[in-house]
């Protein structure tokens, strides 16, 4: 990984379980999570879409212009509704076709008995994708140009997850701190527009209101690349809470 | 509420703390649930973006375009990072005000002496926007043209859904029926792809892996209005489990 200033990603899920409330998802806090501590870079959009070929093409048109990276879950498996790898090839008008490394993972992985259709078609993707290896079911994910494509069942995605940081530029990473207040938002708000306006070109702050202990308090985060910055907003902020006599809660 | 074939809806969720990984969102399955079960409104697309004026601006002018119903959350607080009010009216072009009945509102819910500019930013929104009573916290949500802005925190949101309702055109039911069984995807792709070809205009057929009490399993969920399509898919989805002696889950 090379380093450079600020990269940021777009997540696109791609699912109708998702969007249709039958499932929680998990993998965008993840993978923001991951993208943010790992690798520096900041997650700036995501969408969920459903298994429909024209969406996936237009939203990966779209995001794969506007960010450093998009991040795809879901639709890679064997089934009908899998439609993500053909989805790609067609929005990059690349050939899509079988995997020559992943057919062969795969077959090594089913052996050639029970090698069946259904996960032959886990080897098709856009010809000339680099492979992002599967730890724990083999059948692998893909970059196809800027576009990191990986499965949508959680424990898989977060197996294969150390196996992206080849394919990205790194960013620098960005710090935080949190104070977390027992008082309401409407309490600091002057405060906090004053010192965001001050600093608002290097932290950016952000406050989210909490029920916690059967308590009503207000967590105010703030995040920069730079620690010194940082640690100056973090002690301005502590000084308008002792004025404000406002308790700090610790944890 | 009348009724209308297909209507459906976008959620746009405004919030850093989303995108940075910070926060586990639990508004989007709430939501999808609510409309799909409460409202036959299916959510076609879900974005989350954060509290920056200019993307705020283009998503919301983008999505009331292409969708019947918009719901935003978050970003409608008294701290300077609450940005979806004046973001709308500008994305609208309409004035950006008090809103005098949600002033009212808010100056009796904290009497006058605690009714500081925090707390009357909370009544600043869409001049003429419709409001969304908030029985939990007060401070209203409110409608502009085919857009429902409601507030981030999943408790607060929870007590005002049913207010939405008066500004919704009711759709058609979707039902679900959900087949979980002991196999693998690639097993049944094959069946499942052809049951979906003969009904793909009335039922959508989706897979999706599951780990459950340390098996490997597959949810096998069909959705439809009509639900006479939907016994006679359940019935041929049944039949080939039958015939590949696949055990079914019952929960």
């Amino acid at each position: 990984m090379s380093k450079k200033k600020k990269v940021n990603a777009a997540i696109l899920i791609i699912g109708n379980e998702i969007l249709s409330g039958r499932t929680q998802d998990k993998n965008i806090i993840f993978l923001s999570n991951w993208l943010n501590t790992k690798c520096g870079i900041s997650v700036t959009e995501v969408r969920i879409i459903p298994d429909v070929e024209k969406v996936i093409i237009k939203n990966i048109r779209q995001l794969s212009k506007e960010f450093h990276y998009v991040f795809t879950t879901g639709g890679i498996g064997p089934t009908h509704d899998d439609i993500t790898a053909q989805s790609i090839a067609k929005a990059f008008k690349v050939k899509y076709n079988f995997h020559k490394e992943a057919y062969k993972i795969l077959e090594n992985y089913y052996g050639k008995n029970k090698f069946n259709d259904g996960r032959k078609k886990m080897a098709k993707m856009p010809v000339n994708a680099n492979l992002i290896y599967n730890p724990s079911s083999a059948a692998p994910g893909f970059v196809t140009k800027n576009v990191l494509s990986l499965p949508g069942v959680p424990s898989i995605l977060n197996s294969m997850i150390d196996n992206c940081k080849k394919y990205l530029v790194k960013g620098l990473k960005i710090h935080s701190k949190t104070l977390n207040l027992f008082t309401v938002e409407s309490n600091i708000s002057k405060s906090l527009s004053v010192i965001q306006k001050k600093y608002k070109k290097f932290v950016e702050i952000g406050s989210y209101p909490f029920f916690r202990l059967g308590k009503i308090g207000v967590s105010v985060v703030s995040r920069s690349t730079s620690k010194t910055k940082l640690v100056k907003v973090h002690k301005e902020l502590i000084k308008q809470v002792k004025i404000k006599k406002i308790k700090i809660l610790k944890i």
